[in-house]
């Protein structure tokens, strides 16, 4: 009869040892297939243990399948034929893929928030009071959309802030835009051709290949996407950023907007995504008004995050569906739960309602105005204002500076990696080389303490030459 | 020249009405194209205001393309020949669509998680903490794959609970399984055919084909996925829940397991995921070790998530990548941010870390043994049991249950939905329907008060005659 001794059983229970010996006997095939096992009575008196211990050991192992019973008759062991016949081997040595990014000292290509102006007194006091409060709330399921409460702040802040009117239902949240892209793929066809700006974010595009559909880029001139080109592209669904384009921060202009919405309504296929991912920091004037606002055909979906408003490492973005395209996606994706976690939604909608974003916001524009001022001093001031130019950008955290430099862009940014500074440049942000502009640096400033600005900039005067 | 009253400024700033003033004239074709504004100076005299404000104001409507500036002529109006002629509708009726399910009294479909078993203190506690102490961290865009520190709490986890030795690089974070179902396509290949099992979760099915690939659905037998029907499928890749199906509770055994990474180790494409969404809630015996601690080829995909087992309304999910998957996904899907925000994420590693997780599981699997065999005494002692048979299912938070009855399953969930109960049937689950065992009630007790149990049961037994 089997016989085990429980001499090494350590931390184990009984039962969890015993079933471990006899799964590696098993395993090991020293004990065959169809063995007939001892019945649990004189297995248990065999051992020195109850019977119930005997009862738990053989449930787990028939459980699994090492084992199987028989009525009337008793326990075998199974057939493992089809086992694979090597034990898994030990796996010591860890994996190590080289899975971070190089971070600089200096980044003028980061689009992380500055912990300091996220505000975080307000927003545990909000979460504190969401935790206390909305117990029920927060455990129960958000509609795929996202809780009620959020879409509804969104359209206050869209309507005050956007002139935007639109109601709580056309709001559909998720967590980030990258997200909401995919579901919009799922939505409006995986079949039709998409379209990005060139130049333009290279991540989009990347988003809509990765997704498996056709990505086409369309050039831009000086009052954003080509009509002409857009006519001869065969694209069905347009992606833009007509109220504040990144990186050359070009403002679509009303006549045009209005020709890419009589380009959206020659067929039912054609739909214009309006990205409006930084439109709060337009630091001059008041903000452009959204495309969607003067969209009367149903043929403009707005999108718009939270992530550069408030934290990248917040993950909330949205998008505002027309509406025959809002009964579609709750015919045909109402199935998706909404990926936002219901204690980061109420606790928006709390800092939305309650007057803390927009205030927020006011704060963060005064700052980078601020900003944007004592950066340029500086510059001019600097010996980097012999090399360089500032090209005019009035609207967003970042400006484009042309160079006078005998380097090529990827050598000027190799040297100036070296310095532990990371720059990026207008031709990398170019699909189609042949239209590119060389030479033209996009300084994103938000993340580079003002007291550094003034070496940084000496560094990169000095990588020119 | 163009003369505006004030008057009815509002709470306007002077720019913001002017501008308002101006485009409305250019829109309505009061000031035809071409016409030449006033110089900035007269206007400002004309109208008795500031030249700045003037200035604002033009400046706006530069900016949004409604007039141009030529140097040294002056200012004109844009010519917006492209425009669409009418004027957006107003949107005064608000959009409704029926976006909210039906809500039933008695739920025993509902996968909700009960808000009074949320450990809300702790939680509540570890967010202050994590807010208080971890601003930099909260700040710092995660990779990614998700913060390390969560990760490792993962992979301890794992460790302990499943036996699975995976280090932290190889878990993934996203919001929910879901979204990571979405992921893991782009990762394998649209061109590759998906299985699931059948029955079960049709969702799974909707997720495949709604991200457009081929997805078919292979029978099971009593051990699970049906090898057979599996060779002749032509998938490639296998989802399934082999730790305990939904909704039969099958677990697959241990040589059917072999078998199934015998299919797998075939061919290049073929991969196994292994949903292992409530293995936390096995209340029999030990956890069933996962199917990823035995694989040795690589092969398996393991999948878990935190919306069953700590609250749906948190959306994370993970899975656990085999090495050469992962090198894969940092080459190829390196630029997706990570869609769960910082804070939740660390507020979740200090829960794991910290042995709250272990506490909370155990607390509920002796809660849920309690209310199951609670639940089984109330069913005997109900008119309920003279017309069911609760089928043998130790596995998870629901048993089925086969009833009597002469209505079918479609007629009986109509009667019971106007007694404010949902139920679900097994036939529901199957997409053959040739191969459906009808009159089977799949009842998750999870989301129903213990002192309702009772009086359901009567209400559910009247409904069947």
């Amino acid at each position: 009869m089997l016989t085990y001794s429980f001499e090494n059983i350590g931390a184990d229970s009984l039962y969890e040892y015993l079933y471990k010996c006899i799964k590696n006997d098993i395993l090991q095939g020293r004990i065959p297939a169809e063995t007939k096992l001892p019945s649990k009575r004189t297995f248990a008196k065999n051992l020195n243990v109850s019977t119930i211990t005997i009862e738990n050991t053989y449930g787990q192992l028939i459980a699994e399948g090492y084992i199987y019973s028989v009525p009337k008759k008793g326990y075998f062991v199974s057939n493992l034929t089809n086992m694979v016949k090597h034990v898994p081997v030990s796996k010591e040595n860890p994996i190590h893929v080289a899975v971070e990014k190089k971070s600089y000292q200096y980044d003028f290509a980061s689009n992380q928030t500055n912990p300091v102006h996220f505000p975080f007194t307000i927003w545990t006091k909000l979460v504190r009071e969401v935790m206390l409060d909305r117990e029920k709330d927060l455990m129960t399921n958000s509609p795929s959309g996202g809780v009620l409460e959020l879409r509804e702040a969104i359209a206050g802040h869209l309507r005050g802030f956007r002139g935007m009117n639109v109601c709580a239902e056309q709001i559909i949240v998720g967590a980030g835009t990258e997200y909401l892209y995919g579901l919009l793929i799922q939505l409006l066809g995986k079949e039709l051709i998409y379209a990005v700006e060139d130049p333009g974010y290279s991540k989009i595009a990347q988003i809509y290949r990765s997704n498996g559909v056709k990505c086409v880029h369309i050039p831009l001139d000086k009052d954003g996407i080509h009509v002409e080109e857009l006519n001869n592209s065969r694209a069905d669904i347009l992606h833009i950023s007509p109220s504040h384009h990144f990186p050359t921060g070009i403002v679509t202009p009303i006549s045009r907007r209005y020709e890419l919405l009589g380009w959206a309504s020659k067929s039912d296929n054609r739909y214009i995504i309006e990205d409006d991912y930084d439109s709060e920091f337009r630091l001059m004037g008041k903000p452009i008004p959204a495309m969607q606002s003067i969209d009367v055909s149903e043929k403009i979906i707005y999108m718009n995050t939270f992530t550069k408003s408030l934290s990248s490492t917040i993950r909330i973005s949205y998008m505002v569906l027309p509406k025959h395209l809002l009964e579609k996606f709750y015919k045909e994706l109402y199935f998706y739960a909404c990926t936002v976690s219901n204690f980061e939604q109420y606790t928006l909608a709390a800092f939305i309602k309650e007057g803390y974003f927009e205030k927020h916001i006011n704060r963060m524009r005064i700052y980078y105005k601020k900003i944007r001022k004592q950066v340029m001093e500086i510059f001019k001031e600097s010996s980097l204002a012999l090399k360089a130019e500032i090209l005019e950008e009035n609207a967003g955290l970042h400006f484009l500076m042309r160079i006078k430099t005998s380097y090529t862009d990827e050598e000027l940014i190799r040297r100036v990696a070296q310095k532990n500074i990371r720059i990026t440049c207008l031709s990398q942000y170019y699909a189609h080389h042949e239209d590119v502009n060389s030479h033209i640096l996009i300084m994103n400033y938000s993340g580079i303490a003002l007291e550094h600005v003034g070496e940084v900039f000496e560094t990169l005067s000095n990588c020119m030459e």
